[in-house]
Parts: C-alpha cells; sequence; structure tokens
C-alpha cells in the first residue's frame, strides 16, 4: 500500500520562486509516500516567445534551478518523492520535461515523447521514451499530459511494469479525464493526473486550463476527481496488487492475451 | 458520403434459421450502403459445450451456411455490403470469426483475436489479423467484440487505413460503449458497434447482453446510440474526410506524431 498525493493549484506565468513558494505551503504536512504536481507546474505554460524559455528553464543535471533545490531539500526532510514538470535546458536544447526525485536525492527525468501545440515551437520532442523506475517498492512511470492521447504510451508504461503512472498536466482540452479511466483499464494501472486550472494570458496566447486533477484505478474507476477550479492537495491509497495482477476474469489477463504479431503491422 | 446502418436484435439461440429470418424483416427496404449485425449474430452466444458449436458452425469459404447464402444473396440484391458474426469452422477449428460480403459476391473474413472469458473453451484465437477493405470507395476493417479491449486492436485497423471499423459485438461488460468513444478519438476513425440484448440461458451458463449499439465519430462522439433493450435498425451518413484526415489542429497529427521508437520496447 502507498498513499499519493495530487496538487492542484493555478500558477502565476514566468513567475518560478512564487509558484514554488506557493505550492510548498500546499503541501505543508501532508502525510503521503508520493506528490504529484502539474506539468511545467512552476515556469507556467503560455510561453509566446523562446526568450521566454530561455529564461525560465532549470538544467538538474547541472544541479540547478530553485524548484529543483527546494523539492530535493523538501523530499529529504520528509521522505516523500516527489514529480513535476519543467522547462528543462540539456544540451542548448529545451525539453518539456518532469522530474521525479526521491528522498535519498535520487532523480531521474523524463522528456515529454508527444508535444501539443505550440509547444514544438519552443521544445524540443523528448529523447528519455518511457521507463519505471521502483519507489519505495511500487513502481511508477511518468508520461506528461497530451502523451495521454496515444495509447502506446500508458500502455508502454504498464508493459514496462508500472503500479502508477504519474500524469503531470496543463490540459486544455476536455477529453483526457474520462479518456484516463479507460487508459486505466485497458492497462490495469492506477493513474495519478495533476491539472492546473484558470487562464494564462501572454500577449495573444491565451489558455483555459482544465483542472479536474484525479487519480483512477486499475478497474477503471475514478478514485477522486478535483473541482474544476481551486487549490487542493488530495491523498489516497494505492494498492499495487491490483495493478500486478493484469487478470480480469479466470480467463482472460490482459497482457498474456495481447498477440503483438497482428499489431501495427502494414 | 456513405450510409452505415446498425442492427441491434435479440437471437435465440441455436435457431439460425429463425434469428437469420427475423434480421431479414428489420432489415427490409433499408436505404443503407452497409449494414452491421452483432458477433455470432445468429447462432447465440451462450455455448456450453463443444458439441453445441459442431452443430451451428458455417464455413463461408466451403460455399455453405444458411446465413452465408442468405446474406450473399441480400447483398447481390439489394447492392449493400454487409458484415455479421458467426461460428466459423475451417480445417477442423473452430473461430470466432466475422465475414465481410460485398453486392459482387466477394467477400472476406475476421477470426477474432482477443477470445473472451469461455470463448477461450470453444475457440481458437483468430490467425487472420486485422485488415482493411475498400468498399466502394471506403476502407473499412472489422475487430470483434472484446478486441475493443486492446488499444493495439483498433490503432492497427486505424494504421492501416480503416475510415470506418465495423464491431459486432456481444457486449456482458459495461465498459465498450463508453470506452469507444476514446477509440475513435484517439485514432479519428467512425466505429459501429453492433451489439444484442437480453439474456441467454443454458443450463448453467447465462449472459446479459447490454445492448446500446453505436456509431462513433472521429471526434469522440457518440453519432446514435440505441437503447439497452429492443430491435432496431438505425443508419448514420459518415464522412470519409474525417477521419482520412489525422489532423487535430495546425500543430498536431495523430499519426505523424506518433514515435514509435518508444513503443512497447523493454
Amino acid at each position: 500500500m502507498f498513499k499519493v498525493s495530487v496538487v492542484q493549484f493555478k500558477p502565476e506565468l514566468f513567475e518560478i520562486k512564487k509558484n514554488v513558494d506557493k505550492v510548498m505551503k500546499i503541501v505543508e504536512g501532508v502525510d503521503s509516500d508520493f506528490i504529484v504536481f502539474p506539468e511545467l507546474a512552476f515556469s507556467g505554460y503560455a510561453f509566446s516567445s523562446k526568450k521566454e524559455v530561455e529564461e525560465t528553464y532549470e538544467s538538474p543535471l547541472e544541479e540547478n534551478g530553485y524548484a529543483f533545490k527546494t523539492f530535493r531539500e523538501f523530499s529529504k526532510d520528509t521522505g516523500i518523492s516527489v514529480v513535476y514538470g519543467f522547462n528543462e535546458k540539456y544540451e542548448d536544447k529545451y525539453y518539456n520535461s518532469s522530474i521525479l526525485i526521491n528522498s535519498d536525492g535520487t532523480f531521474k527525468i523524463y522528456r515529454k515523447t508527444h508535444l501539443f501545440f505550440r509547444e514544438k515551437l519552443f521544445f524540443t520532442p523528448g529523447n528519455t521514451g518511457f521507463w519505471v523506475e521502483n519507489v519505495n517498492g511500487i513502481k511508477v512511470g511518468v508520461a506528461i499530459c497530451f502523451d495521454w492521447y496515444f495509447p502506446e504510451s500508458f500502455r508502454t508504461l504498464a508493459l514496462l511494469g508500472a503500479d502508477l503512472i504519474l500524469h503531470p498536466a496543463n490540459l486544455v482540452l476536455p477529453y483526457c479525464q474520462e479518456a484516463n479511466k479507460i487508459r486505466s483499464l485497458e492497462n490495469k494501472v492506477y493513474i495519478a493526473t495533476s491539472n492546473i486550472w484558470g487562464t494564462q494570458s501572454n500577449g495573444e496566447i491565451q489558455y483555459s486550463f482544465t483542472g479536474k486533477s484525479q487519480v483512477t484505478s486499475p478497474n477503471g474507476e475514478v478514485l477522486f476527481r478535483l473541482p474544476d477550479q481551486g487549490d487542493f492537495i488530495q491523498t489516497v491509497e494505492i494498492d499495487e496488487r491490483k495493478s500486478q495482477n493484469k487478470s480480469i476474469n479466470e480467463y482472460n489477463d490482459l497482457f498474456k492475451d495481447r498477440n503483438p504479431k497482428y499489431y501495427f503491422h502494414s
């Protein structure tokens, strides 16, 4: 058993320190094993120029960044692992990344595979691929926002053994919250989606985000869903045995029943 | 543009002739290009012994079977293509198959890839794989019932170029009708699901079927959904240009954005 918490909040565009300090108050004293924060959680999302991207990156592999330092410290102090999305600079490229940080100081980065909309103007498609990591006996994997649209993303993580998929998001389309019930069901896996709410405006760019952060269970149920607006943290206990057993009745096992020789060839 | 019709009815177990004659009345005079009937539409589903399977098969490849002869004649007479599910004997094995029959007498068989529950006791997993076929300028593919649970099924058909997925079903689980909205959305494809309704009892075996046959559109909308009970035929016009264009905004194309090198490896 494992307690996972999802944070939903409204970041202020480009105000990294202010946003980090804000969520540090939201998570204060929480009793959890794992906290999921949104995609591009502290920089904000509504980039209108490359210059804004260049001014808001962090590079955890070079041990820098206010969010990185703050959450590494938080994780050490509390024993709670965290994942959050950030604008990553690596070898002169910018990625829409998420970082998993553990209490022993270790961390691992996932770079978003499927870029959405104007992200393509500023970010390079991720080159890490999907991975799973053992955190306190639970296998977790990370996918970012629009990755959900491609069934291959969560399928890959589930086939790699993920019990729980951490899903930092900045959702603007109306589909994901319902779709992730099916993503959980088809893979028998937990999915924790952390979304932001409210609008972000930047010149002619304006986005409205859908809130409704949630956790779905291996049988496709919504364990909780937050309102479409408002700052929240909510925690739920998950049972990894439910995601490790892929049988759905005495005859069918969702992974053993796959028949890859008939998939995707043309 | 292309008119597709979905038939929903309640078959009587093992009464092939009676069931075929019943649906022939349902489809009488319909104005359509294509009619989809359920899985194992005329034999019924609630097999309790191999003997029952051996007594209710058809073998279209040997040009026999009451349903096959009737629908081939129907298609020739009306110009309407049909697909229906049947118990197929082929080379001494039994398959849960569906046949696509065109008005020129040609036909093609799909054998169900993913067998559900007690089907595994009686049927051999399909060996045809997924295919698409050009019918009057529309590319159609077939998947049967539980195939929907595996995202690879409809993904494969969409990647092969299907505009419309024909989905004969005998659904007992409550998920498919909502899930197929997501299957349509993630693949930008039409899906026409033909289901039966009512219960079938056979000794200790009893199944309740969920009705709610439907057609979903490339943007994930339900074009129509029938009630959970009752015999019906309903027709809808589809626009294949909507499934052929996989872009969802000026930056994203659901197929070009795929990145298979990161999928499924372990």
